[in-house]
């Protein structure tokens, strides 16, 4: 038997990642009663909001209200760049997300860079944010496939990767933005971050359920010594009845695993059922988790 | 990394535990057209139906019917009892499969016997199969855990499946029933058989994805050298949003992961698809296999 890591760190995303790729607008008020919940369930980082332009994502055009409301410094948000920062850096908090692209043409669609170019639009945002005392986390997408290139070289993700944390970011969250991803994959790039010098202590993953491999994929990083995994509760982000389907993983079905894996992770399944049972009311849609369907 | 076996075989059982567990009853037509479809798309093993009495499962009444029409000795079909055995005689059927219990109270709700007692009703339908050349497969439900007992002691599931391996059949199939059971635990016990002398040749996996481990709790069985894998074609067996949720794992979903780690097993990924779609038409709800959903 493989040893498993004793003890393992949530990192929920369902308030930014997910309801940023939900059709429905939740309101403020609901948002922030969101977030309060998934912290009163034991989820140790709740990522909570996004300070990108609400031109792009208007879900979340109320990212600043929700953090004046929420009152929590230690809450992370993702900054798309140094306007990003700054409305950050205004409200004092603490910890910041980067979101970078492991391939050409995504950087191109997504940052409207290159994927060298991004390094440079990237470098001001996290310096600032180091020296203002702020934790910044690297979320380096389309990890494992890409829609346009296809499969992506291992050996590129690793590069992207590691120029992303020689920048400043304390860790990298390893994205399968598109779900194709399998085990065997996910080992082969944990293990190729290591032989470069970046051990799993500098990793998460972020595993989406578009093709069912997102709950294989976590146990194959577990098996290889990953103890910071990305989920969603309910699986928010992405109806799994939609063309574009991309669902994360839900946090009930990792919960689930876990807990008969004997592994620590805090969490009271109980209360983030009830809580994500409460958001897809909210939404008007069944949650796509098939631990909050069982238990529901 | 874990050595994989190279090649594995699926063992489809969607035509038999997949439409005894839909609501919608299909004509014995469409089921026949689904085999050979099944058959078609590279599936080397498809479990055609079921000789169980119509009273209990209305939806495979036309189990003869459609043995008829198949023409084809080498499908396997389950065999509930000794009446059963003779209805599958008379068709010149080959391969049949006994469905046994792990647990007391599920062989005393499904089998109106006693935990040691179904051994003994077993016995005469083993022993004509074998002497009339039959090939016989049985089925350990509730292997992981039972809805009234809760979780099932190892070593009680390891005594069961020993049981009904002596009285001569050639592989077991473990079935987590009510999908409960994670991959740590998938490995336990497949290890355990192999220490009572059952090895991974003797045995199969049947996983159900109630709570979303199905997927996961393969692989975990494929690192344990497991290579019979039953899947039903686009998940097909309970509705996952109704509250008897018992989905089966798709097999779309373990030939997306069988192809990522490049392990053989025969089947075109796009026939598959085109079929399940086909049937979820016909039953007029939705696949719940994740990669169907993705490619349909």
């Amino acid at each position: 038997m493989t040893a498993l890591p004793a003890k393992v760190t949530i990192w929920e995303v369902g308030a930014r990642d997910g309801l940023q790729n939900e059709k429905s607008v939740v309101d403020v008020q609901t948002k922030a009663e969101f977030v309060r919940r998934l912290l009163a369930a034991g989820l140790p980082i709740v990522e909570a909001t996004s300070f990108v332009h609400p031109k792009w994502v208007p879900q979340l055009a109320d990212a600043a209200e929700l953090m004046t409301m929420l009152d929590n410094p230690d809450l992370p948000v993702l900054v798309p760049n140094e306007r990003g920062l700054d409305r950050a850096l205004e409200l004092g908090l603490k910890h910041i997300a980067i979101f970078g692209s492991a391939t050409e043409t995504f950087a191109n669609k997504n940052l409207n860079r290159s994927l060298d170019e991004q390094f440079a639009m990237f470098e001001p945002t996290v310096v600032r944010a180091r020296e203002a005392g702020m934790d910044v986390r690297a979320y380096v997408s389309m990890c494992f496939g890409d829609p346009w290139e296809g499969a992506v070289p291992i050996d590129q993700v690793v590069s992207v990767g590691k120029r992303l944390f020689d920048l400043g970011a304390s860790q990298l969250s390893l994205g399968d933005t598109i779900g194709v991803g399998t085990a065997g994959h996910v080992k082969q790039l944990i293990t190729a971050f290591g032989e470069a010098g970046l051990g799993t202590d500098a990793l998460a993953v972020h595993f989406h359920d578009t093709y069912g491999q997102a709950l294989a994929n976590a146990y194959a990083a577990l098996e290889v010594g990953i103890t910071t995994f990305d989920a969603s509760a309910g699986g928010l982000g992405g109806c799994p009845y939609a063309e574009s389907a991309t669902g994360n993983l839900a946090t009930e079905d990792l919960v689930w695993m876990l807990n008969g894996l004997g592994i620590e992770h805090g969490v009271d399944l109980d209360s983030l059922v009830a809580t994500s049972v409460w958001m897809a009311e909210k939404l008007g849609r069944e949650s796509p988790s098939r631990v909050v369907t069982a238990l529901a």
